[in-house]
């Protein structure tokens, strides 16, 4: 059972990812030390006491669907409502809409915790945060102040409908049509897939935020237009009225997540009886700019699936350590005791453990400097809005894709500590492996996040800004080094190797792309995303363990570093040697 | 939908794995290309057009017990006798029951097949094989003629009966109990986990080979001996007659393999009504020393669940390959036609898909290269007849845990090159990864490979024996360098630098063994089991390249050199620089 580690998120928040440096400057007005640790000490017992519970009947009843309506699990209803009723859903809302208006950086913490306890729980809210988030930046007022309310406190919530058959990545393929009523209002038609929480018995109104194109749009993604359309429309009085011509036609019987129900919707099909075909949908900014809107959501989702990544990562740790701890079998000659040991004294269990906790970790702190650069541009003005801008848009990629390879692997690793029971369904290291596997697939494959990372990411500032952060994690192997102390082992010299190897690399990508080599960059994207997490996650550790010098930090941080960020080398050989024989293999035996 | 690659699995054999010069040398008697390629041919038409399309109903409805009764999947029932009737059961069996008597390389290739079309359906068969294994090499003559024969034929199945809830790994700590009858029976009590195959409707009896301990019995492994124990006692025309007191109590819900039977079996409760309780049981070898008759089982289904991992990841390859190439998303440069580019031009499915098949075909040649040493120790005399044992020895852990790693890491590409689809059960790219995720557990966990590796195999021939098998990968290096080819690219001198990597961390292992420091050993012997597998893949292939020039090949074997080889530098770090910083955080964060 997940207990959420509350002192290790607030350590990482404050020390490793910005949050007490920035409180103490004033720079979330009033927000301190003791609100923080109230929020995440109930934040996490809400986690382990009321959402982790019903893991396992989310898991194994899943959600039901019948007559176009979706059942939640036995239980869930009510958690979800206990959940908005405690405030959770509305802690990073707007202040003018009922929200609390804390930093993301909280809003990041906590969802981990609620990803911990169940991944299909948090990815409904996830969702819904983003939808409350376009809104905000680009709905009409008459819009916000129809909707914002009731999204921002969770009474209703909102969906991203971007997918459709044809359309995943590419979303210049999309076909969903939209055609303007006249009134001001648009009536939609077509087909999304893939719709998280599409449909459900949550909340009594679900606020769809649709992605479709009007007939004299221009082709391609210069063509998308963003449209909210609701479950229900409104009455004069703001309450749910007639239905509208939006349904869900099946749901996916999938690998894990069973309890989120993932949709296929269907517009204007006319399956609401006595009225015209057509959803009715309203505009969000303006005409064929939709898709700007929809990256507002989408970047800031990006991250909140890293963190998904890091908070499956977190249970399947501590559910195998928990085993570990329990289970018996041969002789360890550092356990004393009577009978079989423990196996979490043999070494080769010791090193898995340890893997699972450092890459748990070091993602963690790659996702919380994330939502930091994500609040800092938030409060900047100027050319530190823009920095922090950059900053935010850099470490997106390395959040969603680093951690949620973290998690798979991690989660996997936990199902071979169990053995045999690992296995075995009732055990439940396995159905964190199932759930876990869907978060480097969707926001965006882990492949796609590589390319934005080399192709949107790298050129951020003139292609300078990414060597800025580098300085900045090179002064922490500098700072490891001026501590010139036994317990730190290898660190500085291995991440300082590392940092080259991120240096030089960066640079033959740029020079790279500089030069029109696209493919080659592209070739290399995926293992240089890794190589930059890895070093980026081998530096944080590093800042934990020099933030208060505690014998387990420093441990854990010269673990990673002398038997996880030796991986560098191998990926910058990959990125700079290996791309050649990719395309003369790829010719030969693929795509010939 | 799986076919079987029959060229690439028969050029393996023969040009990888050393089948082709035993043939020419006359090794296998007057076995030839013309009867291999018959054999793999007809295999490969069964395994693809018999075996594959029940896959998916046997994961869908899996195997059902009522009443201590399996009822195997629609279909399955008549697909095991059409198997047996084609002679795929006997084609390892000694002739002198039946069996064809051929090679342990053809066995372990058509496994690969039944296993790439279903790995629930081959895992039945291949614990039946290695029963018959034991007891035609431990078993009486009595024994021999009143089971062998039905057991080569596949008209009875075999079980292996170890593990109990608190003996997995540790044997010693076994508990069932056995009772002299004084007839020369015993009757034996206790309950059996995890039994494969352990009651299911394919045949009329079913042999449980089971370890046990006689109440004199000395403590630990010195004190196990093995019993046949059958469903069915037989009459006195070698009928199957009254019920034995051996009943299913329960099946396992598993991720995966849903189709095979994971049984807990129940000796000896009396279940078996209006008879005196306790499952009559025949010794088989001596007293005690059931450890022993066991171990020849479990080294050649070490290797059979190795060849399982190659299987899966044969069949995720060949699904994603398929839906690269009719997927369509975005542009690639590479493609020239109209419409969205087929994903498999992009740069980053290409790494995926090539990484998938190099580390395939790696996986493959170690297997192989392991049923080889054992076919050549089966013929061999003398000095040769040791030496060839020591090479099966040596490649079985490599076989069994490098391979069911593999099977994971490509299937898990597998869903991701299928995006959204990947994750929905209907598309099966899932499924793969949900079988095999339970072969790097059983049989051994990788884990216990790694310190079987280390710590049994590494002293093989006074710890010599390990050289003499990397001077044979030394030669093919040299080989490539003599090419002198730059098709080959840097494939040499990477192959080179990894083999004295492999080398230099041998001579670390045994000396820290020489010197006592086995935790220190221990703590590296996973990614010591890792480093020197991908060398010896990387080797074989190399050697397959050189063997007929293919431009496939080579292109395959320099990806593999200059995008996975890299990676052995970072494991030589983790085993010579990792494990005091993994002592250390051990102690500091998870044992303490």
């Amino acid at each position: 059972m997940y207990r959420a580690p509350v002192e290790e998120i607030a350590f990482a928040l404050k020390h490793v990812a910005g949050l007490k440096a920035a409180m103490d400057a004033g720079t979330f007005g009033d927000l301190g030390e003791d609100l923080v640790d109230a929020i995440l000490g109930e934040a996490g017992r809400f986690a382990s006491e009321e959402v982790a519970p019903l893991y396992k009947v989310g898991d194994r009843t899943g959600a039901k669907l019948r007559d176009g309506a979706v059942t939640m699990p036995p239980g869930w209803k009510e958690l979800y409502r206990h959940w908005t009723e405690g405030g959770w859903n509305s802690l990073n809302g707007p202040e003018e809409y009922g929200g609390q208006g804390l930093p993301t950086m909280m809003g990041v913490a906590t969802l981990e915790m609620w990803n911990s306890a169940s991944m299909a729980f948090g990815i409904g809210p996830t969702l819904s945060m983003g939808a409350v988030e376009a809104l905000e930046k680009h709905a009409s007022e008459d819009l916000k102040s129809a909707y914002l309310a009731k999204l921002v406190s969770g009474e209703w919530m909102g969906t991203m409908n971007l997918t459709e058959p044809q359309a995943g990545s590419d979303l210049a393929a999309l076909r969903t049509r939209a055609e303007r009523s006249g009134d001001g209002t648009y009536r939609i038609y077509g087909q999304k897939i893939f719709i998280t929480y599409g449909e459900h018995d949550f909340t009594d109104n679900i606020v769809h935020l649709v992605l479709a194109r009007l007939p004299d749009a221009p082709a391609g993604t210069r063509g998308i237009s963003l449209f909210l359309v609701p479950k229900f429309l409104l009455n004069e009085d703001g309450t749910p009225g007639a239905r509208n011509d939006v349904f869900c036609s099946g749901i996916e019987e999938k690998l894990g997540i069973h309890a989120s129900p993932t949709c296929t919707m269907i517009y204007g099909d006319g399956f609401a009886k006595g009225r015209e075909p057509g959803a009715v949908g309203w505009l969000i900014g303006e005409e064929n700019r939709g898709l700007a809107c929809m990256f507002t959501m989408m970047n800031n989702a990006r991250l909140l699936v890293g963190i998904q990544g890091v908070a499956v990562a977190e249970t399947a740790f501590q559910k195998a350590l928990a085993y570990a701890n329990e289970r018996r079998q041969g002789k360890a000659s550092s356990y004393s005791g009577e009978g079989m040991a423990p196996i979490v004294h043999h070494p080769d269990v010791q090193r898995n453990l340890l893997t699972m906790k450092a890459l748990t970790q070091a993602a963690r702190a790659i996702a919380y400097s994330c939502a930091h650069a994500i609040d800092m541009a938030r409060v900047s003005t100027g050319a530190d809005k823009a920095h922090w801008q950059d900053r935010a848009n850099l470490l997106t990629p390395l959040a969603k894709a680093f951690s949620t390879d973290v998690g798979v692997d991690v989660a996997s690793l936990g199902v071979q500590i169990h053995g045999g029971m690992g296995f075995i369904e009732e055990t439940g290291a396995a159905a964190l492996l199932r759930d876990a596997r869907i978060a480097p697939i969707y926001e965006g494959t882990n492949g796609i996040q590589a390319i934005d990372l080399v192709t949107r990411k790298l050129p951020l500032g003139n292609g300078e800004h990414v060597f800025g952060y580098v300085g900045e994690l090179d002064g922490i192997a500098i700072a490891v080094a001026a501590m010139n102390s036994e317990a730190y082992g290898r660190t500085a010299l291995i991440l300082e190797q590392a940092l080259d190897d991120l240096q030089s690399v960066t640079r033959h990508l740029q020079k790279q792309l500089g030069d029109g080599r696209t493919d080659d960059a592209l070739a290399g994207a995926t293992p240089y995303l890794r190589l930059f997490s890895l070093v980026a996650g081998g530096a944080y550790l590093a800042r934990a363990a020099l933030a208060d010098g505690d014998e387990r930090r420093i441990a854990l941080c010269r673990f990673f570093a002398e038997n996880l960020l030796g991986e560098t080398a191998a990926l910058k050989d990959r990125i700079t040697g290996g791309t050649a024989s990719l395309a003369a293999a790829a010719k030969a035996l693929i795509s010939a």
